[in-house]
């Protein structure tokens, strides 16, 4: 079972709006390596797992399967960010939104020469389940052999595949949304390497000096480097909410990495911020609520949401919400 | 951010291993208008929400999208379950499982003509995240028009279709384990179905006796009455940890679809059951771990656990572990 | 501008429902050398057609394109047929049908074992756009070069591919209503390589002893051999409303299959034969329009269909219609 | 059955060539919302359609799906049209057409960066069966799931996401070709969601303020206007040559829509537009007939065309024809 | 640049034509881990190559890539042979098959209920490209990251993948076409795993006894037990006509999968048997040449074979032809 | 079975990157009617041959087919040269690429608004099986009948739209590096045709003028020109090492073309030209062998490669090695 918290794992930067920066992180999203497949991948081998000894690994799947459903979440919304205006309406707000196409304005001329025209024609400006050359995330991507060890080394190439992909889109654009979000994601994928890296040595594997595979010295890039310093390449979350999981009788000790960091799996999750809610978009035919709407949902307000009655604990203030 | 507890949303009931059945529940987890879908169409649609003031839709959104990941979770280890040993060699454990092909056996023959030979070749008797007719998932079936109506009126169609399909799926085995499945999902799609009526409801539409969509009686399946009587299809919970949801706001009053219940949003998330392990599978190949890779994990058991400092707090002892 | 007409251009001819006969049947309409795709292929080419001078062979390529859509409509409609009730409950109405599923009893269950499962989960016994391997229909299939040469090249091909599969289909089943509609198609499929391999002769080609490709030898097949009898193979349609067509051009003299008949371009349409409307599926939760509702229609039943003012004629009253 | 008659429902609007807009309308033709999908997805309803009693609904659908294939005829000409020559070369007809390439010339390097390359690689300059991101139309849009309400909810939903997006188009090119296809396809679309709001109004439901969804208020899209002014958003074709069509008994009285005018199932087609067929392109290698095939064909002309004898009436004189 | 010999690499063991069977090595030859995609991964890895101080890993990419070339020729001829008559009316041959479908009889009816539908309606008995559950092979399969260690680590996957499948492909069958041919290619998969392995080695990989990757125990299958006793599993072929390769230098010492063999990349290529050539099939219209046409071909039977001067010396008298 | 020479088929041209150009050649590798389907669709006709008297045809068929795996190999090659690079650095070579992003550096920019981003996102500017859509290479492409006749003239029409497409693509760029690979295929395709058109005429047909169709006059193209002024249209190879094949019973005599050559197959294959491997790309993270590596591959130089002992003779010194 899963349940959700209205905050996002990491901060998204703001910048400018770029439709092709936001066409790129759509790889990281629905592409053969983002962040879908390896969500989808990892539940697929944790709900088909085979070998109640074995439940070190089962929870290490599951716990790296959860995290990738708030990945998706975070480069999804930050695809949305990117997309929200384009850069030729940008700071003047007003006219163009709210009256499309009068006069015979064309406000999202933009989608016809960056990035994926869909992002403008099928969704207001959002995210979409494709890669960055347009393909829909497809089930095929999903890889179960129902062999633990080939899992193992399967999603190891996967980690280390999506974290070379992410390095090569920091280098295409410079834009602080986008990279801020790439740079997180590339270190935790390094963190998911490490610890499959682990799960390999546990079973025999000694990687010498080949991990991590590849050698992108990504600390080059500053954002990156920040993350770095904190150490969140050798952080193993459980987000396993009652504290089940026994993931952290895998991932313990030195990195397999070579960089001398101690792997911690000690950590639930992350504070995470606030996550919010975008602007309406007139020009989209996104206009969110009305007025009248307003008023008919204001007076369903008394309704007594203070006796709902939450079947696990509330978190500590400190969490924060969206409200 | 999504967090996951060690259990399931529903009890698995015990039966036959039933290939044909596994397939047919395919469509279910991976078809057009099964749980794969409905889960990334929601957590889209919630991603790429705009307007602040419409944040009670985007926390329905939200709290079923959630939701339909538990469903995912559900129906894949219901498939597994139904897959794990064929009819043939059910009950005969030992022998043909651990020397597999020994004197040129065939315990995989079943494979060659019930169900989707893949759930045998490509996993070893898992779930995939395919349809009935073996088409792999899609990025395409997921609709998000950045329109709140329309947005909502697919999720009313996609609901209906669902429980129409998982009717008909019901009609075609006996299986127990199939069916119990089956009738949980069919009464959660009503539920779902509700909610999105009501909140068209909201917006103006008034459904008169059109409600529900289709009539399929399905009180005329046993595991449905049983589950109806419950008031399982009036309650929506939030899968909000915390409690930060205003779906509630929305789903209140009288149901829509004329059962004469009033909906129910003040749950948090059913107390589920326990999820276990399936064992081994020697002919496939996924012998799980052996004794000597279970004497390296032991060494490192004094490990501290209790040193672990979750974040979030952990859920009352009732709610169990699978460990 | 097209306009419909509520007749078959053939009889669909009764006998037991067959479902593996019907998803063999679903390669002629969904497969890539099926009636859906001719059709659209001689669409477009027409659409794309470059070149007022060759009018006639446009013309051709809109005649044919025409009639396939009637083909679609044909071969779908026998589908629908071959499906309506399975060979286990056929004949025994009542009961199973309004009851679906009481007691447990599975009146789908033949999807298990049978053809394709979404004949009875997706549609209710009904035809889908699909191949025999279940395998959509996609766009990818259509071919137009801009080359007309090339164009006439390929559609030659791919009109005797047509009729070598239906040959095959024909000998997979016994079933009369499958034979009958593959064997009008099967001269049908003649008829048009026969205009196309005319149409490459005013363009130059002898195809000497070659035509027709391949040699089947149909009329070994007797519901082939009827149609054969009628020159069935020699006439060409130009299902042209005004009479504009000029494909009667191209479409002359002796046939190039060497069956010694003379091609013939004069007539418009067949005669065609009333289509009617399938009953209802109470298992599959198609129940039509209930009592109440045909009440409310009837109320309606006084408006007006007298004044409707056709702006192109009305047919001859032998032509018919369903009402 | 069906048949042709060469003319177009709409005219199409003469400007300069623009490839960007052409691939925009490529979403409308082959996109999951476009007439390919709407025409389909009719077609297959109406072939499976079940329950006598319900003629008037199966007729409703029969008719907008044959005026679907209309559409599709139309907007794939007015892709053609828009690719027919690029803006560099425009205007400068004679050298770089007849001879391409000669001297190093590159007459088709648009391709390269503008809109998309197969239209100039694949077809000469023609419309193509995919989407605006290229992907190829998939049966797996269609949707026809057996249960009558369910369907007109669907169709429903499909005409206004169809018309949310051309709006959408509308507003990314000022370009007068493509501008006034879509503003004719944007009215259409309207007229059938009415017609199935009304429908599905006749089943029970009250729409109340909603309809029409989404609120584009397209009016203030000129084009858009002038065809509302004629009321072309009410209008119900039957397209039924023999006026054997009973959708006039469910698409009558106020229209759903609330924009004060009655719903209107008289006519059975509009009046159209001569097709043309369009020029040469030399450098696509698209000749056309040279000067010895056309004296070949002319030795043919004495062919009687006199004694062809139509089946069904011809239309009256003032439709014309392109001859 | 690539040459053929009319040789099989290995033999084909004759058994009863089974067509479930030949489905089921469909997923080894265009299945997602079939020899199709390791043949066409290995051969863009070899072309997008880079380092010309990687040579001799370059040339083990292409010396296995040009392996699976003839493992492509293998797998699809054993699955024409296991398609060829179908077990009904094997050994009846005359009467059915050169009257096709005389007296309504239908020799094809075993498409309809055994493996692949489109094995006899789409070719004639013969292989295609697509995997067990008819999906056709995808260009999306190949993975080629432009990083050496990971393309490395991803082909030992791949391989270990490919192998798992087989074993399992073994256990579903007796059939002794299929299982020899399966045998074969399972201990050259393990082949391949080991150079893939100890190219790892070379790189800083310790794999402890992890190798081979699934322990499938495969030597309890008699026929693979044979091959191994050979050394099979050991042997590294250049498949290098012109001894350029020098893979030599890294497939060479101690086997990494432990089962105390020493690698040997010695030798050029197997000598294999000579390939000959399929019955015809009169039932599905693949009559080969007739007696005219035979006719027509001897008479340039003079023709000068001699003259031929072929660029590369021919192979020594023991390799042999089919001629 | 196959075997490999370390050459080229044909030389390729230097000249500046281009990423677009590149895209546009990949159409001519991974699309519809590129060299990965004629490839296959030969050598999957030539497995499922049927008729031994047919010996000549099928060796024909497996004559083009290998041919073809080289054309894969040239013009793959070719993409990547093309790709090696992009316009905005070449020429400064040494700081972008070995300190990539340093300093906020966007190295890959070009990714953005270029060609297709998959060249630089997922492979490291290299080719990929997929068209200039950027669609997957399908198995749906290969056209095998099983019908001798029908295949030929599928693939006549293969070869024919292969050639038009290319002829397109050389005036869509002045890439003098895309020109001379495109030049090359062209004439090639046109010997493929010839041979195919020579094919049925053994068996029949009479071309007349039409062929070649299309009649693109690429001797206008100057590349083209030269190529055909030494023959090379008429020329067949065998690709067979073993000289066994008979494919020079059919291609011989005038050519079909009307060029007034004579057909000519007694060439096993073509001189060739020595391929070379790229050089590295930093920024790409394919980095190949740093200088350790080196060292420790070098310790195994002493290997004694001379006992390697090659099944089938060395070729001649002039045809040369890339070591």
């Amino acid at each position: 079972m899963y349940l959700h918290v209205q905050r996002l794992v990491h901060d998204i930067v703001a910048d400018e709006p770029d439709p092709a920066a936001a066409n790129a992180l759509q790889e990281g999203l629905g592409g053969q390596f983002g962040e879908m497949r390896t969500m989808m991948q990892y539940l697929f081998q944790a709900m088909n797992f085979r070998g109640p000894q074995g439940k070190a690994y089962r929870d290490l799947l599951q716990g790296i399967g959860t995290e990738e459903i708030s990945h998706v979440e975070l480069i999804g919304t930050t695809i949305a960010r990117l997309l929200d205006g384009s850069p030729r309406y940008q700071g003047k707000p007003a006219d163009p939104l709210d009256t499309p196409a009068a006069g015979g304005s064309t406000p999202l001329s933009p989608a016809l020469d960056q990035g994926n025209i869909h992002h403008y024609l099928v969704v207001a400006q959002g995210a979409r389940p494709v890669d960055a050359a347009g393909n829909p995330w497809s089930g095929d991507y999903v890889y179960a052999s129902g062999n633990l060890v080939l899992d193992l080394l399967y999603n190891l190439m996967l980690e280390s595949t999506g974290r070379l992909q992410k390095c090569r889109i920091y280098e295409m654009t410079a834009n602080k949304t986008a990279r801020a979000t790439i740079a997180y994601l590339i270190v935790r994928d390094q963190a998911h390497e490490n610890a499959y890296a682990k799960a390999l040595e546990t079973l025999g594997v000694d990687w010498g000096a080949t991990q991590p595979i590849p050698k992108t010295q990504a600390e080059r890039f500053p954002e990156v480097k920040t993350l770095l310093d904190l150490g969140l390449q050798s952080k193993q979350y459980s987000f396993d909410l009652t504290s089940a999981s026994e993931a952290g009788r895998i991932v313990q000790g030195l990195s397999p990495s070579g960089d001398g960091t101690m792997l911690d799996a000690r950590d639930q999750a992350p504070a995470g911020v606030p996550s919010t809610i975008a602007g309406e978009r007139f020009e989209e035919f996104s206009p969110g609520l009305d007025s009248d709407l307003l008023a008919l949902l204001q007076a369903t307000a008394e309704m007594e949401m203070a006796e709902v009655e939450p079947l696990y604990g509330p978190v500590p203030p400190a969490a924060g919400t969206s409200a």
